[in-house]
């Protein structure tokens, strides 16, 4: 932790309007449930007001149109949830590493580990590979031949990076998740799977962030590409060749299969799906659990979700949704009755 | 193995009633298909009766009701899986770990690590970890600064657990399993994502169970919680601050979203997802590729699959789904014509 | 690398027609994006006819019919895809393990290492366990007592594979993959679940590929099987028991449930589920997306999948879907009156 600070300090910092005492000091961020003596708590929608009447936070980080729903010590700002993502940033900042190779990493004596980046114990780092100046290398990381990572990045424990990917500065890559194993490509000859070398690489930008056990796979021939700021969640799954807009986002358990092209600014939700060779322009959201099988290029929200009900009820609707067309038909001989009688009687 | 035992011995231990010669020797289960001399199989349900004939198996475990389908020695009690788990178990004991901290694990001078416990090689374990009487820390796993791993718990080669996350007693985390990563927490600012300190933990009950390359998240601010006796698959996702009840079940492939509350006995299928902010009564199942996008305040089955088809036949079909409004518009015209002639006619 | 190759070179290895200078040499493979002097791409469908035009790859492969298509040295063969999956290998043979076992490996006395194979820093092996020749584990790979990795196999960096669990000649393992960890058997019992101990092992033929962070679960009692030449993307899961037939390929994300056999040939897109205790033929295709619930006794293309929509088209028509039943009946009743209305007038 880095504080305590004072409201008035805090606010002098990150920007706000303090509404009551200001020098009441806060050394950490809570939940509005949770939040004790010392702690701020952000509200940021109506559907918490209770929570935000019972709430025993210090103080609390609101938007104006909330600000008179408490009495409490508040900061008034804008976007409250941003507010409080840099708060929280201010109360525990990234720690920074402490540098050197523990003597139990095993580094290739050609590889480059700039004086300031630290290599935990276990992990292995191939020739030609590179680790940026401050760069977290965690236990039992892989390496591999000639793969870079860049200034400030961090590799927690146990993740896996290829031969020749390349990661920017300012990475946050969590254990499990692998960057660089070759893409699905298989070309079919008489009954059998020829595999298709995967040569290319994974290039990604900076500012990344990828989930635990997400995986990104190298390219065919061409590169896998994810630009700068993009968030990727646990358990996704990037194909080869793929090229991933700069700051779009993907939840938990998303796939994109191999070749689709994501625009910049978008945001799918957890477990969808973007079928192959696809691609979708910037600012499109994708709900949960949509199946995207073709292109996209207006921006907007888009969904294809089967709802669910009561099972029961799930039963017998869906039943007719194998029988569409067949009802279509149905209706379409009713209106042609109505107009044949509608003939005869005129 | 720890047998043979007369199918007397099981009895008395496990209970069950021996019909047939009860000193024939079991020293394996196996399935009614595969089983040979000493080897008990289970029958579960009627529709392996052409299976049962057939057995080659030394005994069969069975219900009451399907005492006289078999003149096999066998053992008829009221719930054969449960009885075939505990005789499994009879026969298959849990191996205990032989202890010691193996020479190149890396074990931090401030953990504390039991006597009994057990830590493979390659294991990293930082400063202030707990681990428990024998507990057992399979190869290259890595517990964070402060990590907790209670009594009897098994760690299989190649977990993770971030620093401060607790886990209780008698769990199992299989390989691949990471426990305590960042949620996926980001404040939209300008285009950009900003990034909210992750600072919960991931505290784990007793007798919990989780699979392969599952994935549990850190909570924000709060802690994400897992109760007693929760049973997760492989490739499961629980976001952060979660609480997961006592007792649930999760099968391959489940997604739960952040803030998600899930009530105890719960059981998800496979590839199931359950959005962020929902709450999930007790006693609830849900089908597997069923997406819940509601909160459910009542026990019972729910499910939302579209049903496979035939290719030709669901394209046909489908097309129709994106003008069900217009089909039932349709309906209503013609239902509108229809009061209109009778009020006419009448 | 292990060109350059003349066309004339190529063709007298591989096959197919040379058209044009014979004697250019190629040393790479390439997109037709990308690909500069000396490189070579293929050209497979109609839809990159622009990209054919504007190629400056120094040769193409293509097919008869697209013979005419450029005026660029080429390769004209039968299946343009599967040829330049030859020349790309032949360009890019699969790298030799440099034999030996790292002094940081930890290999149990009793293991059995081929000597021609290669032992990666970090990597475990259990006693028991057996290496065969020229096969590669990867750096903090873990193999279980009685483990055994076929000739010429591969595993990529932290791969796991579980005791007593076996693979083939040449397979390919990516990182994360995990072998033969439990499957999820449980019995319920008041409430609670009895683990029921998984004693089966896990099968792999040969010529078998793993995605990265895939899972295969042992049986039950009985083994799991993977078959000869079967080819599973990242993220697939498979549970305890399947049965997967040869040459069939899972795309990513693909989970199949307990107990379900697949066929030979079959081809499951992205994220599809099969659920448990199902059969599938051989020669079955299901799209991406698609949830099997039913056995499939015929070959053919199987889909079932929600068409996406703008998502406020998609809420408009998915509100229907849960009243179906009652759109059919109120077709079935104006049916009804217009059948009566007809031996009324009739």
């Amino acid at each position: 932790m880095a504080g305590p600070f004072t409201l008035a300090q805090i606010a002098s910092r990150l920007g706000g309007r303090v509404v009551g005492d200001a020098d009441i000091e806060i050394e950490q961020v809570g939940s509005l449930e949770h939040a004790g003596a010392r702690q701020a708590a952000f509200f940021g929608s109506p559907r918490y007001k209770a929570q935000l009447a019972a709430t025993r936070a210090a103080a609390v980080v609101l938007a104006p149109e909330a600000e008179s729903l408490t009495a409490l010590p508040r900061i008034v700002c804008q976007r409250p949830y941003a507010y409080f993502a840099r708060l929280s940033l201010l109360l525990n900042p990234s720690p920074v590493p402490v540098p050197g190779v523990h003597a139990a990493a095993h580094v290739a004596p050609e590889a480059r580990i700039a004086g300031s980046a630290r290599v935990e114990a276990g992990a292995v780092i191939a020739a030609g590979a590179q680790v940026g100046e401050r760069a977290w290398i965690g236990a039992g990381c892989y390496l591999g031949e000639g793969a870079a990572v860049g200034a400030d990045s961090r590799l927690h424990p146990s993740v896996v990076v290829y031969a020749g990917c390349r990661i920017g500065a300012r990475a946050i890559l969590h254990s499990g998740a692998v960057i660089g194993a070759d893409g699905f490509g298989m070309a079919a000859e008489e009954g059998r799977w020829l595999k298709v070398p995967q040569i290319g690489r994974v290039l990604i930008g900076d500012d990344v962030e990828v989930g635990a056990n997400t995986t990104i796979d190298r390219g065919t021939v061409d590169d896998t590409v994810i630009e700068d700021g993009v968030k990727l969640d646990n358990q996704v799954q990037i194909g080869h060749n793929c090229r991933i807009g700069a700051h779009t986002a993907m939840a938990g358990c998303v796939g994109v299969a191999g070749s689709a092209h994501i625009g910049r600014r978008c945001a799918l939700g957890g477990a969808a799906v973007v079928l192959g060779h696809l691609s979708l322009c910037d600012d499109v959201q994708v709900s949960a659990g949509t199946v995207i099988t073709r292109s996209i290029r207006k921006p907007g929200t888009y969904t294809g979700l089967y709802p669910f009900d009561v099972h029961a009820d799930w039963a017998r609707n869906t039943a007719l949704v194998r029988h569409l067309a067949e009802l279509a038909a149905r209706i379409g001989a009713l209106e042609e009755n109505g107009k044949r009688r509608k003939k005869r009687n005129g």
